[in-house]
């Protein structure tokens, strides 16, 4: 199975008054990794977009907070495919902290194709799939 | 028992491309609705932190998005507790719409009660637990 | 001349590790201002954007930090437009800390009336420059 | 003069309704770019504040707009040192756009040396000093 990582350095805005990361940032950091992600598997969510009208909205995201991470520390966010239904993903991500190798944080995002002209849910396009299939667990 | 409830107004910012509420920012809304929850009874995080080290960081969050919501939608954020144990707090959050009346999201955060002093858990103040316990579901 | 301002808490994530507001929170604290006062004198974006394809970027915007402002604070944010002109509006903004009285913050925007169907400039329509004139300082 | 610039893409969050950048995420890609500009040269901020209470707080931060830009661009901020006081650094910035060449963004940020422990504005450190003054404009 291939694998897929970005890696992302927390900024100073990330953090709170417990001078940690927010809790509802690694959200975005799970989306950043997943926005990479289709770029390096050469999907491009505008294109997609108007040829299908397609959306990727969010129906479910659930984090586990396992560490603390700080103001500059190096985050590593790996991302695997959980689930792959003929109209939604489940992406399952994990974050560690470069710099103490702790596991900080795991999660996941459902992700349900969605024909914006319709607002209603839309079978994934096979171009989509095609791309996404080597990277489900397990396979 | 008693229902706690606060009401926010959609900003621009908490915007995105799709024209809807990013779905990282239902989890500000229900901590929001926490600092309110927290107000309303009387407890002052602050003080808390002076007095006893307490800190309480999140160690799950989960949403389910069920309608999106748009620029300038009034919300209705409701707070539940769904378990009050000895050291953490599972509180549960319903979100609705008031222009149109329907559920957006449902979801939960898992706090845990942390002694920042020595970055243990620890068991929750007498003086916590009595004016949480009212807002547990089904007491 | 009309005064408009709101209140607003300082949330938990609007702060970072200097455990102060974000500096550039204050944007957004004089953003939030803005949309409330369009409802107050009953402008309803949605609808210029529909009618006119009236969007209101914003082409500059300014701020200087006076004092800092903690979690849980309560702020006003204070209002005023400093120009009206026949496609730009410059709206000047003064911060206030309740809790201790002090004055934290004081900048502007400027916003420009574009058509966004044809992404340039437009006059001002008249029912908005209407609603606007009695809040422009020293008239 | 030494340049320092930094690349960064436009995540989906950090747009809104207008499906364009939202304007005080310039302010953050300013941070961001000031951020790993400190890096670069080797200046830590943890090690600073442990070991002069230095704290950096902006006390002015302007930014003039003067194109959008959208999910998925590619910016390059470009960061410059305009004035370096005794006690307070004005950095100045320019946001590029790489799809199209265009400058989407100029701005600048004042940050005042303080010392946290007395809250009182201080000098800035002569191995600071040291290290930025080749970054200064004109120099």
């Amino acid at each position: 199975m291939p694998m897929f990582s970005i890696k992302l350095r927390v900024s100073w805005v990330d953090t709170d008054t417990a001078q940690i990361v927010h809790f509802s940032n690694y959200f975005r950091f799970f989306e950043k990794a997943e926005e990479e992600f289709y770029r390096n598997i050469g999907l491009n969510l505008d294109d997609l977009a108007q040829k299908y009208g397609l959306l990727l909205p969010r129906i479910e995201a659930f984090c586990r907070y396992m560490a603390p991470s700080r103001f500059n520390d190096l985050l590593e966010v790996q991302l695997s495919i959980k689930e792959l239904g003929r109209k939604s993903i489940k992406y399952g991500f994990k974050v560690y902290n470069e710099n103490n190798g702790k596991q900080v944080a795991e999660g996941y995002l459902v992700v349900v194709a969605t024909d914006r002209r319709v607002e209603k849910s839309m079978e994934l396009p096979k171009e989509i799939v095609d791309k996404l299939a080597p990277f489900v667990e397990g396979s």
